[in-house]
């Protein structure tokens, strides 16, 4: 098969670890002390990119998921293992480009690359990243650990990724739609601020809306939401507009809470945490009710 | 999405584990101190199983494999991650029954589910396990330490995986087809005795030619292997069936050089290492040309 030729020339590089002993071997071996976070990630052609999307980006996109996921709990990305369903249709070019995207963002994030698993497919790609990280702090931070009077954090921009999803199903390539190929994470140091200060924190990857209503669920408490502090991709005063990028997926952005007047460099209040339960939310000082969809449910 | 429901239902009973909060956040939380073999496998629909397997047995086949290397490599099965890529035209009572299959094999070889990812496919069914397993002894054992004087041990019987596929692509349900979709793994605890005598060590699950060629190569050495000494499913005097048989694939039995002397219930001795390179092969006490074909390539 030609898929053994290509992890050779194209994998085998990216692993100069001795844990990995070069991929020759059935599993990595690692000498492990501490606390650690352990999460992993599956995308699907069709579903978590477009079929048309440059490998490239595909490639970085499948790290960052999962590196997202470790840095929301307090974590420095450490080690990633890397399976890859290769469509018997696709060639060459597309398996370097895949491995290069992969590649620069293992490298970006400080993953080291131990071991995975290469098969081929009749179907469309599908790839999967289990990833390791180390407790960045003290400890790890949990969706749940909310505490009445917390305030709610956000970092960066939320709906980029949304509105370049919709824009690249009209065939157009707004600056929003890198931000859906690629997204765009706080850098890897946020984890020691997150372990230090959050009380409950995850990644909005579903939709701002869902995933705060998950964490308020976990934590069971009340959070209560002010679109207009939001930090939206297109600010806007209109609900609606408000609304399609607070339930857009695909931001990466750093959802959490804090202690009152914690606050930090990139991160955003938007909220606050009370004793009860649910998500509720205010537009221009009126409490508005739900949108029925609040974001992307598991399997989307 | 129904798949949501379907995680609440079938997967997150299985999950008693603190390290993964009841999967009810984005990663699990593991603390550990020691010598660990981390690996991954994927398999896919029509590639690894075929399209009509019962999901029950494909469940339990997803653990097995994985579990295979770890003990492989002298680990003991800790805990697991499981990515699920669903067929949107699969129903729950296939979802069940992968998930039944799954959850028994996990608690027989003692894996904890820890996390996992759910989603959408419109194409074949597309699983992944990352495993963690901790050495059962002082140290886990690597595909490559084979020296000139060791014994080449292998455990249970040769080819019946093979064989059951050929039945089963031929409409018949043989004794060793069952083999085929549930390989018939060594107990766990035959870690321990890997992780204390074994100088190299894998398992076959390529071809018992190609992976005792890939042991060799790693090694350094030269290894020869009796084809009359090979426990084969179907013993045979004709060379042809008994090189069918030691180039079929998804044996998952341990394939490991000791040191001379060295013997345990449920392996049997099958060759001999010695300097130089490359793997050779005696029938009836006379040497015969390697096959063209040793077993099937990674990306088969």
């Amino acid at each position: 098969m030609r898929e053994i030729d290509w992890i050779r020339r194209y994998i085998a590089p990216l692993v100069d670890d001795e844990e990995a002993d070069r991929l020759k071997d059935d599993a990595a071996m690692l000498t492990l002390n501490g606390t650690f976070a352990l999460s992993t990630d599956m995308l699907v052609e069709g579903q978590h990119f477009l079929a048309g999307d440059p490998l490239e980006t595909v490639g970085r996109k499948l790290v960052r998921v999962t590196v997202s996921d470790l840095i929301a709990k307090g974590a420095l990305p450490s080690r990633a293992m890397v399976s890859i369903a290769w469509p018997k249709n696709r060639g060459e070019a597309d398996f370097a480009a895949l491995i290069s995207g992969l590649g620069a963002d293992l490298a970006y994030f400080g993953m080291a690359l131990v071991g995975g698993d290469t098969v081929s497919t009749d179907g469309p790609l599908c790839l999967n990243l289990a990833g390791l990280g180390r407790a960045a702090g003290a400890r790890l931070v949990r969706r749940r650990g909310a505490r009445p009077g917390d305030q709610l954090l956000v970092s960066g921009v939320i709906g980029a990724a949304g509105l370049g999803l919709a824009a690249l199903k009209s065939g157009m390539e707004t600056v929003h739609a890198a931000h859906y190929r690629v997204p765009n994470l706080v850098p890897v140091s946020m984890a020691h601020w997150i372990s230090d200060h959050a009380s409950a924190s995850l990644d909005v990857s579903d939709g701002l809306l869902l995933d705060a209503a998950r964490l308020a669920e976990v934590s069971d408490v009340a959070l209560e939401i002010d679109l207009n502090a939001v930090p939206l991709a297109e600010p806007s005063s209109r609900l609606e507009e408000v609304l399609v990028q607070c339930t857009a997926g695909d931001d990466y952005q750093m959802l959490m809470t804090v202690p009152e007047g914690c606050e930090a460099p990139g991160l955003t209040p938007i909220g606050r945490v009370s004793s009860g339960s649910g998500l509720s939310l205010c537009f221009n000082g009126r409490n508005i009710p739900l949108p029925s969809r609040l974001g992307f449910e598991h399997g989307d």
